[in-house]
């Protein structure tokens, strides 16, 4: 504080501690330097000493210009093209006071529920949207996108088949043309057999199969009437899926009314924008009975230790991170934000409005079709809901050319067939281009009945409850929004320290870049010479991304960490078989690995083998030896976090590496703990061959609540034949893991901005500077909590595990009293019991400064006092503070009180102060919420009890 | 919530309620139908029935389309022609966590403080910056723009000069052009002589003066040394007051230590954007003696019931709103949204950062001055800070041409003469351009010493308050930001039922465009074809609002309702004397009149007559025939505020109207609330001449916690010549208010764009909305309350008084009490003992939604049932929650509780909730404050005492 510095590059507002900070930091720690300390923290053998050739760091305006720049380059037209993407009106309201706002984007997946109602809440809404449209029992918090969705759907099916059930999948082959690519890449190394055929003729099914894919309507329009279809599928015992839009099934009967099992999509339509593809909110709903078998989060209803209400993720033994051997995919990320997106555009059109956008756009789509057939041209089919695609024999292209022309795209689908997708920003001046490019006028009409036979219209309710029916004024949204994100504590009120989640700083000059029209406004299948400003940013954001890993190639496609891994994976199988060795299928993981790394080797088609790791977390090299040895034959690659999931350099990595290249392996390295390498080591140099990167770790995407998420794959140079190709023209020898040929491309001007202005020098100082905050709160705790791991010297890297195993033994304190207790302090907790049970993993990253890492190591080690009281017997663990935790406003004003501590030690513990965040909710009780599962809006009555 | 409407116009957003709820409104205050209220509560008599001629509404994507397309007529170039504007690089975290969060724009002016912590620390923070820069003892906490603080500065030297002293006024030549302007246009109607000279020289001072005004630097900008002109100004008695530049207060000698008594400027490139001339925060800092002579509001410490330091509005009863007799100017608004942006600059800069930014500033221009001096051009002076200007006979044109065509504007002074003005974005680029422009080559140096004489470098500390020193991370300062935000209520918390004062909706959409750079860098000076949309957007703008009051021609320029009120005013008066009636001075003011009236009309050179009004509230019509009869030879203008301040419509306004004109007299309408009128009544159409708008009311200007306001002055035609005019050509016959032409244009697009998505029929259903609304509340409370005034049939017009004296007089419970506990319900206070002390006047606006003017209700019916508990005797005053309310979490967390009530009756008197604003501190203590004035930033002790 009494420091004056002038800080002038963007590095020294990304990074949170000053010079005059990290020398006392280095005091504490007990070496003199920056340089000293990764000089001791760090091998020798991983170093890479060549400065990064990134371009030099701009200052925020600068790259703000230059980023506006390459927008610019990009046209904004109005998109007709469909296939699963439309152009949207968000509401400024929301676009404001979610998008925008740092309260929604910098907050945490909601692990803690305590501190994440708003979130929660907005989730469930989001799950009620899903459920009343699809008219299944149960939806999900939101998947990666539509293809992918489908992708866990047949999984899913092929989970909850009888045993001995056939490898059969039947596909539609009027299905979205990427979600076609994107099911053969997962079926393929999994053994499924795809049969892709005219599902509306029931005849057309194969004798066997365990699961069936109907899209409806369909990639050309058509809404086929699936009945009879679904009653030969059931006969056969074939789980049904039904691919759908949501804002057709405002119109449609809906899935569950037809009998499918499990619905999926994408709620793209519903308020968020193109983004060049990404990120969207893909979508599952199942009926009753697969809730357990559900892949991603689902958020369910509970109850505090108030016994009022609360929020929070159910089933979660379900999830790949919490136990592998339970998990039903690899998934982990969700779409939080741009679910909370959907979510709020439900609530704000409420059941009317969007019952009201669906039947504009219908009526729109049927002034073509109209048009269409007065003037003898042939449709795909006489029902649709708003895509109506047309044969005009070797007129496409003239058809799609002149339509762009006049700032229309329409889909070209090939050169006899045009397709055109209406969306709720069409207007009746854009169908008479379209009519005009295909010499035709216009006459809008109006319609009474829609172009649907009444078997499949919609005669059931949906969205009936209140929080849908409330929010229609602007004022009224936005204070609710305010309301939500009141609840959650985000990295806007203070850290969130949570060990291999690198939750840093989100930049106000990174996120502005997303809202543009110019990038947030363009379709993914709009034409090369439209989308060039995208191309150049990706281009060179992928060519940077290899440069600071030492890869030859980078592909942003996979849109989380869990499809890079999978699409890391998959490339090495592709190069295994490539050169005559595609027997090789064993895949080896350290026993401290991340649950999903078991996940994605599985799906990959790998059999995992376990490597022991030592006590000190370290891969156990003897057992290394012994495992490549009995597996040299079929040994086909390795999967390694660098720095270990224990927070600290291994000594051994480049040893290992050489050992399994020697065996015939690929070395796979998790970039998850990249935070603690950039601008020092390139895993790309030091032996590995393949990694993915968790761009909102690393590269500053915010976590949005939990999700988005990037995960681009990186490789070497033998490898990069085998990266992710085009979903819409299957160009790659792996095929596509996503449905968006570059992901979530919308948000990459995140960590292209990032780069810009941190430049070679500020990425090897916001390391540091994240090596020196671990080591500063380790040295600060360790005489208060014994650190598990270190590394040499006594050092670890960019995090630290605090060990609360003997404290918990003889105190009956566990690391949730710990967690809980840090809400009322104002922190976020820690990684709680992970890589081991019983401990708290912290990573401050580079973003905070020393004032908060001074609070929070003084809230520990005021916490371990409060631990020492329990262990003395003075105050009994379940009487204790810690037990209470965390306090919310209404239980320490409650006219009762007969605790052991004062209401103020309970809410204030670090002292009073205005500045205070409240939990909207005492200690939630998963397991109540987990017996009596409930995961779409309770009714009003729920609260009131 | 049972309805289910599809909402697809913008009105159906802004307004709050929905058809259902009105009906449900509308039959509680006992009428059938919207129009049947209007009919019902508006006379015949002012009715205008045909449609607004305005363009019909469009959707607000569509809106946001059009409005776009103005932006890219205008050309943002860099801007280097100073005279009081430059180019800033405004921090991207404070363009998104201030400008962009409706938690600080949608926040009202801090007239109660325990709601208002946020935004006062931050004024605090702008005064300690405007007083540590200048050098002098206390800084208000902003005022409208550089040229009316000089104004107001000079009328505060004219206020505290002794008896006798001489009219004359004495203005620096060097001043800048648009200062002189509004001087002269200040100067004129109160008898102030000025004379303008080289104040460099004190031998050219007159022998007599009251004050003098020196520009340090000068407009050319020249840094002359006043030392021998400040001594000579003491000597005669005059006070000194310095314009001046913050940034060059870095490193010159602060005014204070110069020996000046006031100084002004704009904090401007402190972070603000240009936005073509503004709202910018002008400041005025004065020496010990002076602050209760300051004009504007003024930010002070003082304590809370707690004892704790809390801030709050300091020696209010300067305030012509509070008592008139004591006014010390007309100001009302102050700029706080850019005073609150300008303190976050400071602090997140800090010392160092401002002095390293001025160093880099001063370089550049040196670097231009020695190139120019090379080349054997001559200067205007060698001691600068960022400005030079240069002599080049005959070429400055081509110049400026020259230097244009590469991007950069650079000032032309004459056809002989080119200014240059560096900022902190102007780059060796941009250099180069001038010098290229010049013909010559760029040669950059560095320079050790700055191009001032050493008796002008600055050596004294500023800015060492921990709050400038401790947020130059972007995490930190975030956070900042939101902490301060969080102990603030605004709209987007709840309701802010302020009675004249029209807390409405600002609609994210209204609000987008104001933060693009097409609009916000623009420089109010750069040429016609530069800035072809912002002239398109005024234009139809000043079109809109002519034709929504009836009247011929608008002005935009007086950038707050004062300076509107006082445009009017000079019209009348110009008006007067263009027909030979010159001599005509008395304006016959209603006793009711909000104070702003009376102080304008003096200013304006007006003699006051104040006109009874009958127990309703209403113009005594006896009166007033007196008092016309009395002056019908010398009246010049009445001034009435219509509907009254009183909320009705009074039936007898055409009569009015037409007594004055006969008797020679010209009506001025304030336009405060217009929200009562807007699509059914045209002042400009019942008899008024002239009115003022006020742009922060009725047309969706955020208050911004008490400014910007925007206040244009509407006439009549015969009016139309009268108008303010350009204040840098001075060419029209009253000059200009103001210090830019077009005022504060940076947020005109916030109009534009309301009634743009509004159209004919918004407005017409928001002012019956709001007419609704607030005869719905006087309904629901009538019972509980009296309802102080009403008009015809029982209804009032769009807000109502509740009269509490009665209740007071019995309880001892105060306005003050309720308004405090109204907190605790988690409501902004109505307006208090306006205009009738011992009352509270609501105006809930068309925006709330009926859930929200019931829980209003609820509230106010509750607190009626705590004011009856004191009347029975069953609680004492002052023990009961009235008394005691706030209530901060800390008092009701206390371990000490000896309360008549429980913690949670104190804290939610509605019910227990997690959604609750909790206000950081306890009712504030103002004289305690007034009695140990402090108005900067306290040391840390005194918060820790």
């Amino acid at each position: 504080m009494t420091e004056s510095v002038h800080f002038s590059r963007f590095a020294d507002r990304h990074i949170g501690t000053s010079p005059a900070d990290r020398q006392v930091m280095l005091k504490t720690v007990g070496v003199p330097s920056l340089e000293a300390l990764m000089d001791g923290a760090m091998p020798e053998v991983i170093r890479s000493s060549e400065r990064l050739a990134l371009p030099d760091a701009l200052s925020e305006s600068d790259a703000l210009n230059m980023i506006w720049g390459y927008a610019s380059q990009n046209v904004v037209m109005r998109n007709l093209i469909g296939l699963g993407y439309h152009d949207v009106l968000m509401p400024a309201v929301i676009r404001r006071n979610i998008l925008e706002n740092p309260a929604w984007y910098t907050a945490y997946t909601p692990y803690q529920p305590e501190i994440s109602q708003g979130r929660l809440e907005a989730l469930l809404n989001f799950q009620t949207v899903i459920s009343d449209l699809t008219g299944l029992d149960i939806s999900g918090s939101s998947l990666l996108d539509e293809s992918t969705a489908a992708a866990e759907a047949m999984l899913l099916a092929r989970r909850s088949a009888k045993r001995g059930a056939s490898d059969v999948f039947i596909v539609d082959e009027n299905a979205l043309p990427q979600t076609l690519s994107v099911l053969a890449t997962r079926a393929q190394p999994v053994g499924i057999e795809l049969h892709v055929t005219d599902t509306s003729d029931p005849a057309n099914l194969p004798e066997a199969a365990f699961g069936i894919l109907l899209q409806y309507p369909g990639a050309n329009g058509v809404v086929a009437d699936f009945s009879a279809t679904i009653a030969r599928a059931k006969e056969l015992n074939a789980a049904v899926i039904m691919a759908t839009d949501p804002l057709a099934l405002t119109m449609l009967t809906p899935p569950g009314e037809l009998g499918a099992d499990i619905a999926v999509g994408s709620a793209q339509r519903f308020g968020v924008p193109l983004g060049f593809g990404g990120p969207h909110a893909g979508f599952m709903a199942v009926k009753e009975g697969l809730q357990r078998q559900l892949p991603g989060r689902l958020v369910g209803v509970s109850r505090d230790a108030s016994q009022a209400p609360a929020l929070r993720l159910a089933l979660q033994t379900r999830e790949q991170h919490i136990r592998r051997e339970k998990a039903t995919s690899n998934i982990c990320t969700a779409q939080v934000l741009l679910a909370v997106i959907a979510s709020a555009y439900a609530a704000w059109h409420g059941p009317a409005g969007l019952a009201a956008i669906a039947r504009d756009v219908h009526a729109k789509a049927r002034t073509l079709a109209e048009a269409f057939s007065s003037a003898g041209l042939e449709l795909a089919g006489e029902s649709f809901f708003d895509t109506v695609t047309v044969s005009v024999p070797g007129r496409a292209e003239g058809i799609v050319q002149r339509a762009a022309a006049n700032g229309v795209n329409v889909r070209l689908v090939d050169v006899d067939t045009v397709g055109i997708a209406v969306n709720e920003a069409t207007t009746d001046e854009e169908i008479g281009v379209v009519l005009e490019a295909f010499g035709l006028d216009a006459s809008p009409k109006a319609f009474q009945e829609p172009a649907l036979p009444s078997s499949l219209r919609r005669s059931s309710q949906y969205l009936t409850h209140p929080v849908f029916n409330a929010y229609h004024s602007e004022t009224a949204m936005m204070r609710y929004l305010r309301r939500l994100s009141d609840f959650d504590f985000a990295l806007d009120r203070g850290m969130i320290p949570l060990g291999s989640c690198t939750m840093k700083l989100n930049a106000a000059a990174e996120m502005e870049p997303i809202s543009w029209p110019n990038f947030a406004a363009i379709h993914p299948l709009a034409p090369e010479e439209q989308t060039r400003g995208w191309r150049h940013l990706i281009e060179e954001l992928e060519g940077w991304l290899a440069e600071v890993c030492g890869y030859a190639k980078v592909s942003v496609q996979p849109n989380a960490g869990s499809q890079g891994e999978l699409a890391g994976l998959l490339a090495i199988a592709a190069w295994q078989k490539d050169r005559g060795e595609g027997h090789r299928d064993v895949c080896l993981i350290p026993a401290s690995a991340h649950g999903t790394n078991a996940a994605s080797a599985i799906l990959a088609g790998m059999r995992v083998v376990v490597v022991k790791c030592d006590d000190d977390g370290n891969i156990d090299l003897v057992d290394l030896d012994a495992k490549i040895e009995k597996h040299r034959g079929d040994l086909a690659a390795i999967m390694v976090t660098y720095p270990s999931t224990h927070g600290v350099y291994e000594e051994s990595i480049a040893n290992v590496c050489s050992k399994i290249h020697d065996a015939g392996g690929q070395v796979y390295v998790d970039g998850a703990n990249l935070n603690a390498l950039l601008g020092w080591s390139k895993p790309g140099r030091f032996g590995a061959d393949v990694s993915h990167l968790n761009l909102h770790k690393t590269f500053c995407i915010p976590h949005g609540g939990g999700g988005p998420g990037v995960g681009p794959v990186a490789v070497r140079e033998h490898l990069a034949p085998f990266v992710p190709g085009d979903p819409m023209t299957n160009d790659a020898p792996v095929g596509a893991v996503s449905q968006a040929r570059w992901g979530s491309a919308g948000i990459l001007p995140i960590p292209w901005m990032y780069l810009r202005m941190m430049g070679p020098e500020g990425l090897v100082e916001a390391t540091a500077s994240a090596v020196l905050a671990a080591n500063y709160v380790a040295a600060r705790l360790r005489d208060h909590f014994p650190i598990l791991y270190k590394g040499r010297g006594g050092l670890v890297a960019h995090e630290c595990i605090l060990d609360l195993r003997e404290l918990t033994k003889h105190s009956g304190v566990t690391v949730d009293d710990v967690a809980k207790r840090l809400i009322d302090f104002g922190f976020h907790a820690p990684t709680m019991s992970f890589p081991v049970a019983g401990t708290l993993m912290m990573e401050p990253t580079e973003s905070e400064d020393l004032d908060e890492l001074d609070r929070f190591c003084e809230a520990m080690i005021a916490i371990r006092a409060e631990i020492d009281e329990v262990t003395q017997g003075k105050v009994a663990v379940e009487d204790s503070a810690l037990r209470h935790a965390p306090h919310t406003a209404a239980v320490v004003t409650d006219p009762q009180w007969d605790r052991s501590y004062s209401r103020q030690k309970g809410a204030y513990p670090a002292g009073v102060s205005p500045a205070k965040y409240w939990p909207p909710v005492s200690r939630v009780d998963n397991a109540w919420g987990d017996r009596n599962l409930a995961c779409s809006c309770p009714s009003l009555d729920a609260y009131s009890q």
